[in-house]
């Protein structure tokens, strides 16, 4: 039963719908208007940045209410977007317990263990029993819980002891005590361990949350499985536009300024693009075999983009393994024996179907001239050349460029394409030198 | 303090380690030899893939054993992984609650949202005091819940009429009946929906767990969030293997033998080869152009590969943020119009570099001869209109083929490449007919 809207008022599901399109202040005014039961559950589900701009366009006490509403994690990600003097005026909204806890985060980079987690989190101490440690928590839950499914067993110096989860705790006699039901074998991550590692840890082991501790074992807050869908989503996203061979967004497509959007992909073209003019210094270099085999040069698109293609499924593949923990640096030669493998096959493959085209095209309109049996050899043993290359260097780079210590996502489809063209031109011309020569060339 | 390992034994670490390495007896050898109280967890860690295949390489009695140890939904994933008769065999090995579940969950397919929920979940009925459903949870634990963390409101039928969290739980006060204290706005999924869009809705909503229906209202199961950050992993690795021109190998790297690789990345590559042999035709079609201006040849590499990396940026951009929602078929438009101008700005700087560097080249070697300016400018023209097809076909294809029921995902980088290829020598050869006839041509 939601009351009747005011004239200009939407419902929270048609701003969300409008919500990319309109303008700071119409946002404002929008979520001003929303019924008061819809409004909490429509700004927790904002964006950190969409919060951070709702939350400077909203008279002062409303901005109080707004901030004092998101846990102290969510909160310290908002005050991060900010400007210098919004920060402190917004961090002077906490209560004071909350304000502690956001200045703790804020020392913490956002793509760190320490800036995903959330201090709140469920804790006993080793004595207490079973009974007890759920009336207490039952007492704490609505203050000083956000998300319970493990309670964590702390000795008087914060230090972790050990772990109980909810069913556990449930299911265990009441009159145990935690040290007796805690599970020791514990997963934790140190406090800025990387966040991608953390999410690898986390899937890995099938918890719904990870404890951080700090270098003297103390342990400072949990990250939730639920942080990580974001974390998984994030990275991926940035591992597959750089696979495409632009710089990561960072943020919604459409939330993307044209200025931004070409500088973003501006950066790497115009490096492909000084790259890929080897070629044309490659092909000049070739001109007089073009001269006299015009023929030659008819092959030439098809000769690279056999390359650049077999290159980008190696570095495409060998890139996400790595990303998953599938395929690690000291798996180098071992890629580079499969790929070797793999990309002899698939030269060996094109080269028949390429062979094979050309000794039709010849039967039905002899456009490649009497020497038509060496062309095609040309081109099928040109093909096993450059697919082979293509194939190992793919598959090679993304390992070079992690030793190197780069990201191994730079190695992308366009990036590995531009350097097997240049490779590829000079095979393809060198064998038809040698098959040719005294014949066509 | 693990027990003194027997001679052959490997630590779990140890044979985590090598398992990739290990034939399958090897594995089953080694996992028998496993310390007693490591054997669990190691046996939980393995892949539903490797689960299957170790159990079938166990003896009878060891077997039942690891059967049992598996929740239902993870039961049912092992199963669907053996042939016809090994299922029946081990479905019967299950004690008959659980075989009930697991032959409801083998009614759903793998990839929705039935095939991927927890059928034990925590259920209490409207009339009950929060005090009660505590103690009714608590004894429920041990057997019947495998994770707790909503509580989900039943009626007698069934259907779910509200959801209250274990921290609402906690914090209310015990008389309160669960009528008064659940939440009624509800975030559900039918149980045929798609994993991917389960998701999504679950990301999106920030909840831990989004209960299954059926068609009637009635309550599955629940789908939990870390089920979905394997779901979330698997579809990036979906999407990022189809970006890079193959099939998803819906397996570890080197898992995939060498045989199934070949396939996988073949079937696409040659496709993309046949398509390709059109750059052949093309150029067969320009042949007087090349001979009397081998220049122009120089630089068909450099036309085609712009064409190419801008078409695979803007595909890329495109079918990733479809994935995540962010643009839906019905921001065709919206898309289309971005990455004209986007094209277009881009088209502009490549010409740029293009025509300085043509200008460079012929102050330094003349090698363009006396109608460098017009060679500068057919350059710079076509690399406009080149880039700006790429920019506009690369952003377009993703929507034609989600428009079509076919996977945006599927317009690949190396597909793209291939489209813009043959239009760009178009492109390319048309503009230097008119700007070069009556000079060069």
């Amino acid at each position: 039963m939601t009351p009747a809207p005011s004239e200009n008022a939407l419902s929270a599901d048609e701003l969300q719908d409008v919500w990319p399109i309109l303008s700071r202040d119409e946002r404002a005014e929008g979520f001003q208007l929303l019924p008061p039961e819809d409004a909490d559950d429509f700004f927790l589900a904002l964006s950190t940045r969409d919060q951070a701009e709702l939350l400077m366009e909203l008279p002062e006490a409303a901005r109080r209410r707004w901030v004092r509403l998101l846990p102290p994690d969510d909160a310290a990600d908002l005050v991060q977007e900010l400007d210098a003097e919004d920060r402190v005026h917004v961090i002077d909204f906490l209560d004071p317990i909350t304000r502690r806890e956001v200045s703790a985060l804020l020392a913490y980079e956002e793509d760190e263990a320490g800036g995903l987690m959330s201090p709140r989190f469920a804790r006993v101490r080793p004595e207490m029993t079973v009974d007890e440690a759920i009336a207490y928590l039952r007492r704490q839950a609505r203050r000083r819980l956000e998300t319970i499914y493990y309670v964590y067993v702390l000795d008087a110096e914060q230090r972790l002891q050990g772990v109980v989860s909810f069913r556990e705790l449930f299911a265990s006699p009441g009159d145990r005590s935690m040290r007796e039901v805690m599970e020791t074998e514990l997963v934790t991550v140190p406090e800025h361990m990387d966040q991608e590692t953390v999410s690898l840890i986390l899937a890995e082991s099938d918890l719904l949350a990870v404890p951080v501790l700090d270098g003297q074992g103390r342990m400072k807050g949990i990250v939730t499985v639920d942080d990580i869908v974001d974390v998984v989503q994030e990275e991926a996203t940035e591992d597959i536009q750089k696979a495409g061979g632009m710089e990561a967004l960072d943020a919604p497509y459409f939330d993307v300024g044209i200025a931004a959007m070409v500088r973003k992909r501006g950066v790497w073209l115009v490096v492909l693009f000084i790259g890929e003019m080897l070629t044309a210094t490659a092909m000049a270099h070739f001109q007089d075999e073009i001269a006299r085999a015009v023929l030659l040069a008819t092959f030439v698109p098809l000769m690279i983009s056999s390359g650049g293609n077999t290159g980008s499924q190696a570095s495409t593949l060998v890139i996400r393994a790595m990303a998953l923990g599938e395929v690690r640096l000291r798996d180098w030669w071992r890629v580079v024996r499969r790929e070797f493998v793999t990309g002899l096959l698939l030269g060996l493959i094109l080269a028949t179907i390429g062979f094979i085209r050309i000794l039709v095209w010849q039967s039905v309109g002899h456009m490649y001239g009497p020497h038509y049996l060496l062309v095609a050899l040309t081109v099928a043993l040109s093909l096993v050349g450059i697919v082979l290359w293509g194939t190992v260097t793919g598959s090679a780079l993304p390992l070079v460029l992690s030793r190197l210590g780069l990201d191994p996502a730079n190695s992308s489809a366009p990036f590995v394409a531009t350097l097997v063209d240049v490779t590829g031109l000079i095979i393809y011309f060198t064998i038809a030198q040698i098959l040719l020569g005294g014949t066509l060339l």
